[in-house]
């Protein structure tokens, strides 16, 4: 790669030889001779004294010491990393076309240059968009249809009849479209007493399926992490809006809305029937419980249990969740509790000894 | 599907045509006019004025709007759902048969009217019941042995030996029987001495692993959700009990046993060597320490950590886990703490002041 | 297997006769006539007085009843049923060679007596080190390498260009090497802002992908879990050291460095740049935040929340987490926040009673 086609891909400014090659974008402290030297984060500038690298990628205004014959330099901040890192991404992938070990039925619809990869499975009448690309041993449910340019990594299952965007990445046995966890009692059982009255006054007997009809839908540009279950609606859709990205081992039930440009961390818990708005952020092993909204641009930090709404553009912590400026209040409170402890003993002392003195007095 | 069809399965009461036909169920705000407008819940009935459709679906009593030309009604609540919606499932499975890319070693005895779908694999010495259906890509270990009528989604991994019951669905990527995670030290390791002494007084070297000789049993009708994991016990087996369903992302350790009817939504850990009863509801994210007991019709919270003995018919909530209402009560006070605090202070000027004053008496 | 055969793999004296011969280990409750019964805890050694077992393992010093006719003794404690586990496990695996249904693309090498199960996947120029074993329907990516005696099981999904040392098991449906959650946006986004001022003052909008051009090395005999995921980093590597064992569900984040012979349990969430010492464990549903570091030897105690550096030979838990001490602490004094307020209250009434007495006193 020419240093002069990452400036221009980076849109950033070159300084020196733009006809110098690199062959990888590497730390300063691991890069080679042959190697960009990564140093757009001002710690590492430093670093660019003692590299091997010759070349290196810096952040505007940085100091680079002359052994770095030729660098470009872009913005602050990391988002220079994701054109840079886009450009160096080669993966390996299947060529065009169904390799003779797959399978693929009757009636699916493959658009021009789809690769279906050695032992994946295409279910009866799918239909996939152009250029997309079914890595070994996936799995397209009868009915399906994907949109242009997707990346279904292997050991994804798409279920039957989920729909999905264009440019979305599946990340390796990722589930779309599983059955949602939902039952129900012939009689109220004991979630639903409990609601009602706090204790558990009925047991679940005759536990029966409420099978999933619905389906999943995925807007474009969605990423949805390895192991990560999107599970289908009961009537209408499980839906993830344009945009969003979705971590590993993060499960949402059936029925929940989660609008666009979402970033969900991993092992979040989204249960049923929960509506997530637009740019929310949901740090890692966080839970929302079922039928709970949260607002737009919201920020749920890491292992807080959401059991109510969560008003537009509010951080939220703790378990269960408030507000987060209220939940490090309540952590400084608790970590002085013994500190209060002390003092309300010694007040009480203090007081007892007071009405002593009282109690003891001649006008008492 | 005919309305006196729809009326006979869901045991409800038809007022009007039963010749009528819909093609699904749906939401009143979405149904067109050859659906079945949904409309059990109190709240949806109102749109059936607007709707679309022209037959409905009602809980006993509702009052219908005559653009409603027929419609069911049923007893209230969500279990008319589990009929309605089995009623209308038709998802596509491969035709019974073994698909000629699967593979099926041997020793395997598979029964009548068995689906093996495309490229899934069936282990030697393996047994598979009448009916059951093994979707594409999934796998079943060597001498494992599945009841009739089950439904095996792709990319599960039974282990070997496994046995499972009739009529048992296990979602997408489930994994039954991977070995427990079962480690010993030569000498008392990190968690030993810690737990003899509150204090990490030893270092863990030389860990070895502890094979899992065991299995796995899963009952009639349960249950697994997608990408969740039960592990094998060491000598004898882990459980899981008859009618019991079990969410995706859940983790059951090795010796565990689960009852029977219990439901355990996403992301639940159960540690090892656990004991949960009959018809226990654990919530989101909950996690149970090893060796402790819950007992028979009790309900864990969504993320609560139980460490201790669950009571039968109890809740518990909190990390850790304590009884719903010390939770609540809990919680309750330590939103007060900053009040608490003001109070103290204060207090503790009064009496300063007292004293001083006390000090300063004559008679003092 | 011979009694004395046992008594030498477990380094354990043998009592009677070493040519009879057992089956399996068994709980003395559910040993047979043929079985071996484990009775290394003291609990169960009284058993033995009604095992059918003939047989038994014990801890040096139990009391033998004189119905087993023959006995091996060990050094008390768990670590004698590692050997002994090992000795009795004989996992069903498929037989060395390339299986005809498996595909093994251009350029991949397999050591000796390697085995690639039925319909598995090697991608071009893997390299798979001798006795290594591929289960059915597993893949390697593309210039993956692998030492020798590896047991890699069905579903597994291995990434291009993954590093896994010698020895090392990879459970069901375990993802190593998916891409890195990481992202960037334009402008400074939400968590940006939040991090700086407390409040969301920004939307995150344009979302760019930085892709993940590292890789994951795991070391020699590491343990992963079914269905854990270890991603790959953005430009060097996430590390697993020698030895670590990692159980169901885990998730390892890009950049992340894990060290030797730690235990990391079930539905632990490690983020991303994390660096955890060697011999640490963390329990179950543990998280650890972006960037913290955990010291050698640690102890991360189960569902602790981790938002700062751990100490070396340290116990931390809570949400978030502080030492142990401090914790149970907090706990205690939380439990009794009923008690305090009370007493609060009760002084706030006496002290008031006090100054009425006071400003009604001739001298006020």
């Amino acid at each position: 790669m020419k240093l002069k086609e990452i400036a221009a891909a980076l849109d950033g400014a070159l300084v020196g030889d733009g006809e110098m090659t690199v062959d990888r974008p590497a730390h300063p402290a691991e890069a080679g001779p042959s190697d960009l030297a990564l140093a757009i984060d001002p710690a590492t500038v430093k670093l660019l004294a003692t590299t091997k690298a010759r070349v290196a990628l810096v952040a505007a205004g940085a100091d680079v010491p002359p052994a770095i014959v030729a660098h470009v330099s872009v913005r602050p901040g990391r988002y220079a990393l994701a054109a840079l890192t886009r450009l160096f991404d080669r993966p390996p992938l299947p060529a065009s076309g169904i390799h003779p070990t797959a399978v693929v039925e009757t009636g699916a619809s493959l658009g021009r240059d789809v690769a279906v990869g050695a032992l994946a499975w295409i279910g009866a009448d799918a239909r996939i968009g152009e250029r997309t690309v079914i890595m070994p041993q996936a799995s397209v449910g009868a009915g399906a249809r994907l949109g242009a340019d997707c990346v279904v990594h292997s050991g994804v299952r798409i279920g039957p009849g989920v729909v999905i965007g264009a440019r979305v990445i599946l990340h390796p046995n990722a589930v779309i479209g599983a059955d949602g966890f939902s039952f129900a009692t012939p009689e109220p059982g004991s979630i639903d007493t409990a609601r009602a009255t706090g204790k558990v006054s009925a047991a679940n007997v005759g536990i029966a399926k409420i099978h999933s009809l619905g389906t999943v839908i995925l807007g474009d540009d969605v990423e949805i992490g390895a192991n990560s279950t999107i599970d289908r609606a009961t009537i209408a859709a499980t839906r993830v809006g344009r945009g969003t990205k979705i971590d590993n081992l993060v499960m949402v039930a059936h029925n929940s809305t989660i609008g666009e440009n979402c970033l969900i961390a991993g092992q979040v818990g989204i249960s049923g029937s929960v509506s997530i708005g637009d740019r929310v952020v949901l740090a890692g092993q966080a839970g929302i419980a079922d039928h709970v909204r949260v607002g737009n641009d919201s920020i749920v930090m890491a292992a807080a249990a959401v059991g109510r709404d969560v008003p537009a553009r509010s951080m939220v912590c703790g378990l269960p969740a408030v507000p987060r400026d209220r939940f490090l209040e309540q952590v400084l409170n608790v970590a002085r509790l013994r500190s209060l402890v002390a003092t309300v003993s010694d007040l009480k002392t203090r007081v007892a000894a007071i009405e002593r003195t009282e109690s003891a007095r001649p006008g008492a």
